[in-house]
């Protein structure tokens, strides 16, 4: 299937700031793309383009006092498939991870694994290592945190979630995501496109997304507490240690946002063509 | 001058745990070696050397149930002169930071950017940027915050720091790490050895040393809120995000330490030979 | 003059629960009512009166799963004069404050006052004791901290707010709270009605308000982080140490808000009669 | 039997501080002195003793600059008899709470209520509610969280102690407390002396003590999740909702720990003639 990916971010911008938007489809769903995929930015702005150290698509420049927008609309080709299930997909010992999944195992600002240690183990180490006890992690956080955009908040940590078990998206990976490591299960945030192909329409207006994936057996493997089922149509954007490696846009200055809209939709096959 | 190195850790492993070891000389100074530089692991074990995601020399391997012993000694060549002060070095716009500078300015496990921004900003705003900023952060923490051993915990962040005003070497560099990144400043948390050279000696025993690196002008260059003045023989071991990211040793399992010495002591010219 | 005071409050109560109201008016306004202040529970319940040990006047019930309504009309003279303000009152030394009056010198649930001592001092000791000390720790939140509906959440401390710098009424409130008590300055947290008298009005629904108290030279004052400026026609329900002492309706089991309405207005001339 | 109790406390008083002292018996234990029990400061000063809201006797006074020393040594008849259990004492329900009682199932500053509802309710809800209930509580507690003197530290809190599973004495109390909070059962924070009475001999110094108080059926019980079993020969000197409000001493200022001992011992027949 064809997918039409695109947004419509705007900011009031007080102050000459530069910022660092990862506002691409990931290099790893690059041979996937049916269109160019580059972000306008308006008032035209040079563009610095470069891979992060998590090997994310960015995009740097700067932006001048007054409204800002940053743009986008793409074409993907997707299977159509829904995520990968692999039951018996084994955890891997950490001696024998490759070095690359090790960062994964460490904490990062929102994922205090230092603090889950006990939890995680009282929780889960019941359950038998490897792709069950991930699936279980995340059926207990998907029953026992509730979604509402009014919980979001940008300092909200997995201890929080754990504690308050309210939380949007993002809330829902960082628990699992912190749950995973202090039980020595790499695991990474992941931001992205998400439509709802294959599923009840909901009226919520779309934004973009966060899942999760473990290194499991011999890869990545997508998970989603918020969610809990296999979904079709996730277009990977990043993925780094938490939401504050991904971030859409990182501004070092302030940035206020005055529009957002996202889109994610499956051609109809005469668009298709 | 020559400096001789070395240290003598060791654990009491209950069960069989995989091991990750940042206990080797920075790549960077690997070139004034003048004795190899290996780890020693008693029971013998399969080691593997890799590099990680921040250039470190990283040490995989598996400690059995028992006794382990991780020791070392070797010998470096040092310039002998004091950290290099640069009072004109410039703060560099984040639009024109390298690259890989950028990661050094966002939020870690220890390092709460995100809760920062104003009380930075309050604290040092008034300072003129540059060189002078960075010194104003650690003159502030060298005179808010004392130093005890008695006070270090694996969990303490930037903020339990600014909070409780007391530390050990890592809990100084966290806070001038996340006061710098607050202010646009790329700042990322080192560890190595550190003797007494040429500073009054204490009876307190050798431990590994923490400072921290800040991005101006065109380079990094080496801070430290703790000890606050210019220090001979600073032998780089790791750079990180934070403590997490460049842990003397990571045990995915219990490692009870049991016995710790660590040796930094210039070589008498005799010796020196 | 004469002021209306009333609220509906409804709820949604999934299983039979406990509740304790403090939604009547303060026992040092009793006098100035002129109507009677009784909390009308729906369905009826069996309602226990007691001061707790702050002096409040609570009511106790048992609500059982179904809709609860709380309700409540009345009427209150009130001088009409704005907020006092005596700027000579002086700080008094803890030796000679009240017995009554040192515990809220003390730490509570929302105000850290251990993790301040240090803060409030490096800000406010430079400005001379007293009611101007206060005021300007006042003025400094009122400037700092920005008020949004949604920085809203139960479990928000000083501490969060002096990082986060949003918040509502309370957060104010509890950041003003502590730093008072970390510079030995009682404070109390107060909840009440604050109608819109003799303000530009605003087209936000009327909401109870929180301000707080402090004990200077032989009484205690009405201060407000949030307005900060004097008002006419506050009628207080309640005093605590924080605003964990002194919720509206504290529920033993689950109750979830359904509808809110408060009221708090001058009668006009015509209707006072 | 008769217990000597005492202690001999020393302080560097580095300018002038008033000091809050809650070192003497508690009122419910007054009719079992068998000696005064009256705090001797040195030097001499002003003394002043009051009763606070939670019915704990305080002493208070001004320290001038300089050496202070608080002491005591006082006689007390004992029962001999451990903490009384009493397995089938009841829950009470919120609405049959005595109103006394109620404060003890609210937040403090190291018992964060808000934040356990859901974890204590997934730990305990399965045991049967009473006695039961809370010695499930002690005895998680006990298993889990490992004592040691380093990791005391002043703002420790009943989450730090859940996620950290060390601590001292109050750090097990305030886990207890806020457990049996969170599934409504009234628990308040308790200091005393406790002598090593009927318990194997350790080589530690002596320290006052914290327990904590449970009210179930128709009084408030001893519980200790610390020692976690009956003991002989506590003597209650405060209680309160948790560490902060039962202080040994609240200066006001700074006032340095020079020398601390404690005793409570059994007078042996003779002695006790």
């Amino acid at each position: 299937m064809i997918l039409r990916l695109g947004y419509d971010i705007q900011f009031e911008i007080p102050a000459t700031t530069a910022i660092v938007a990862l506002l691409n489809v990931h290099p790893s769903r690059v041979e996937d793309l049916r269109a160019p995929d580059e972000l306008l930015v308006e008032p035209a702005a040079q563009i610095e383009n470069f891979i992060d150290s998590f090997g994310n698509r960015c995009v740097r420049f700067v932006a001048p006092q007054g409204k800002l927008r940053l743009s986008n609309s793409t074409l993907i080709w997707d299977s159509g498939q829904p995520d990968r299930v692999s039951p018996d997909a084994r955890e891997i010992p950490v001696q024998e991870l490759p070095h690359e999944a090790l960062r994964y195992l460490y904490n990062s600002r929102y994922c205090e694994v230092d603090r889950f240690s006990n939890i995680a183990w009282e929780l889960f180490s019941g359950v038998p290592a490897g792709w069950g006890r991930v699936q279980a992690i995340c059926d207990w956080i998907h029953t026992k945190v509730s979604f509402g955009y009014q919980y979001a908040r940008p300092t909200k940590t997995a201890l929080d979630v754990y504690t308050e078990r309210f939380g949007v998206c993002r809330d829902f990976q960082h628990l699992a995501v912190t749950m995973c490591r202090a039980l020595n299960i790499p695991a990474r945030y992941a931001t992205g496109y998400l439509g709802e192909i294959g599923v009840p329409a909901t009226l919520t207006p779309m934004d973009f997304s966060a899942w999760f994936e473990v290194y499991l057996e011999d890869r990545w493997w997508t998970f989603d507490a918020r969610n809990n089922k296999p979904r079709v149509g996730r277009v990977l954007m990043a993925t780094g240690r938490d939401a504050s490696d991904v971030a859409m846009t990182t501004s070092f200055g302030i940035a206020n946002l005055t529009h957002f809209t996202v889109i994610s939709e499956q051609l109809s096959q005469e668009q298709a063509g």
